[in-house]
């Protein structure tokens, strides 16, 4: 994963994702400061910014300490403070997951009212062609060894999807609506949606989308969507180091 | 529309959309009454469910009196109280248009967990086979008048559709993990979920999502979703027949 | 704690809490099983009522079963089908904690609309009137020892709450408008409310708000609003005994 | 009302409400701008920010007709982009009413944690002594005429508050725990709290609660925190000039 600093106007940082994905943090309000002060609104106190900024070592330690009480007794309304604005393009199965978070705010792309000139759509490299091993409830994945049936996988997912984006244009040639056109287009189809969340949601998001370091298998996360987990979390490290730190060593349970 | 009552156990109403859908109430709680008497909680006042049922006039008609200003006002929460549970089978382009309606709760088959024995996708009836006209922003749509258009489209859909599937089953039999071999079948793939919604929500879903029939082209959302909100809008009328009456006399803009 | 089964029509359970307050289960839909179907949708699979209500042990082994996986693996949307309506007597100190639980709906007596007769408010049983030791974060409550000490403090509480009351009837005598007059009322006064909730947002209430037995001071929560909490936890335990034992083998964490 | 801007570090805007309250604007993120490019996201386009703040005059005639158009056809989402963070000082009555806007995030100064040193409560100003005429559902306010009612109303509503402040003292003094004594304080009590809703949250909460410059009365809203509306309100008209007149012309329905 290779994040890229303010690679345009109105772009924060970049990554890109899978054969044609990638997630930019368009915008956000709120840094480890503000979850800090919002907790002590309780009682009516607040750390200076001025004093935040110089980098005081009592003054982090404070709010380290704070954080890490934060996340270790659930109290989740003061991360809900920081808010963060993305622009993302994935395919429509992973959206079908994402969707399902409803503390969020987003808009996406609609092949109602635009047309595809060309196709888009999901292709696992070699190392993400898998099998599943386990039991329901504790499945595994590895990646399949047989190079031919790689390659094959490949070969029909690419094939098949294009023969869909061929007769979705071919239906348009003939004048049908687009709205009924589109229809045969795969779930792997690419899309793009702007989002947004506040960092409690986030944290959720992360919780249960992300890489798990922890766990052998790496957790419950379909690959697919576990990928934008993991570069939106690099993301937020970046712009709030001492909240994720809390979320780390809390077990990374979002509070 | 058709609307079969209590057709088995655990169902309370029953119909068919499209191809293969269908809708069907499972339970709710709440009804006009409940309503009002959330409304009256304001004043620590209520009205007895015996004279509710006795089916006095004087007081069915304070009760419609009630919703319709509650409606007119805008005073939204008491239309929280009455929810509902339905199982409903529809096309994945319909279920992401449904599922950012964020204040509901659902579950949905996943085909991570499940495998599709048979294809089962969405194809219009000729009569739904159409063309759009006008510009964004006031689309209409209309049938496509020559038969042979609508007869290849229909050809088109099924048979691209089919042919996805087939590639879908074929990495299954590959050894491919389910979570990728699904990323092929296209969107009009059917799906069944449990939903579940407050009247407000409801209201919201049927205002933006169901025919309007003071509108000349029945309003914006597309048919394919609206036959869902049109037949869910049916079974409501029938369990809270003043509340949707007085959302019908208010313009049906939800509280 | 003493719950009262079908006190009076329209009332499934009730429970005294405090000098003036209740709550009763007005009315629900969901158990065990609806929570276990909601879940195994996404193998598009389901248990029958009848084979529940039949009592079987291999069926109740696996609901039981299924309901500690979903708690442990915190798969949180299944929960979200129980409903509950409740109505509630109490402080108004108590409510605005209360009502910071936004995944709830909820109407309440208002003194702009209605007029206090005779004056509510909340005087703490002598046992209740506490001291407060510890550090902020940590902080415990006891009883006061001193006997004349708990009796001045009830009396204190009594006498001022009522003399605010005879302020607010004396402004409402002289003509001024009910939503001014009610200004001076305390934080004590006793008011009514009609509260929804599914379940999952019950049980994070319970996790919050209930007295948690495996900490020495019986969590975080105010003793006050901790008595609702857990006269409504042995509600839902008497409805849906399954899911609240998977609830406390798990940590009684809200999945 | 008079907003000053820039009035120290870290508050955007500020104003004075009532005799003890105040609202900060602390932060944002979002713009006119930001709407227009969520709802163009629908046809994967965008415009500029360049050309947006070049005040190019067909530009800006393209986003004021956008706006329009969401804001008439009841497009909803596009408005939730824009994020707003405030510092408010305020009674606890009108809180009570605040917090039911479930759509926000914020944090308050608990009397459990901190303790008031003075008393600060709500007393209105003589031209806000007010009586009501009218029936249920149509209620109008004016200020009482007779002078001397108005003076005993200020004085009554001062000396009980402060009464009841000194009440909640001397337990303190006896040593009853902050989390008791503080129930006998009235609900005209100021607090402070931070509060950060959407721009579609925002217009909802404007909708009920600002006065309504179409209506007689003003609108439904009682005084006190139709004040506190009103000025947040002026401060988001000053960041979103053509969002906010999209919103009047209308008919000041939130979208």
């Amino acid at each position: 994963m290779t994040l890229t600093h303010a690679p345009q106007e109105g772009v924060l940082m970049r990554a890109e994702v899978h054969n044609h994905g990638f997630v930019e943090l368009l915008e956000y309000m709120g840094d480890d400061l503000t979850i800090v002060n919002n907790a002590k609104v309780s009682f009516d106190q607040s750390i200076s910014r001025e004093l935040f900024e110089s980098g005081d070592e009592a003054t982090l330690k404070m709010i380290r300490g704070l954080l890490n009480f934060l996340a270790r007794e659930r109290h989740g309304s003061p991360w809900e403070a920081p808010e963060f604005r993305f622009r993302v393009k994935g395919p429509i199965f992973v959206y079908r997951e994402w969707h399902r978070h409803r503390m969020a705010e987003l808009n996406e792309e609609s092949l109602r009212y635009s047309v595809r000139e060309l196709p888009e759509h999901y292709v696992p490299l070699p190392e993400h062609v898998r099998e599943q091993t386990g039991k329901p409830g504790s499945y595994s994945f590895r990646p399949i060894e047989d190079p031919g049936i790689v390659a094959d996988t490949r070969e029909i997912i690419d094939d098949i999807s294009t023969q869909a984006f061929l007769a979705y244009r071919k239906m348009l040639d003939m004048g049908v609506a687009k709205e009924v056109a589109r229809t045969v287009l795969p779930v792997g189809t690419y899309s793009t949606m702007i989002w947004k969340a506040n960092l409690r949601s986030l944290l959720n998001f992360f919780m249960l989308r992300s890489t798990n370091p922890e766990l052998e298998n790496g957790g419950h996360a379909q690959y697919e969507i576990r990928a934008y987990s993991d570069v939106m979390e690099a993301m937020i490290r970046a712009v709030l180091p001492m909240a994720m730190e809390a979320f780390d060593t809390n077990g990374r349970i979002a509070p």
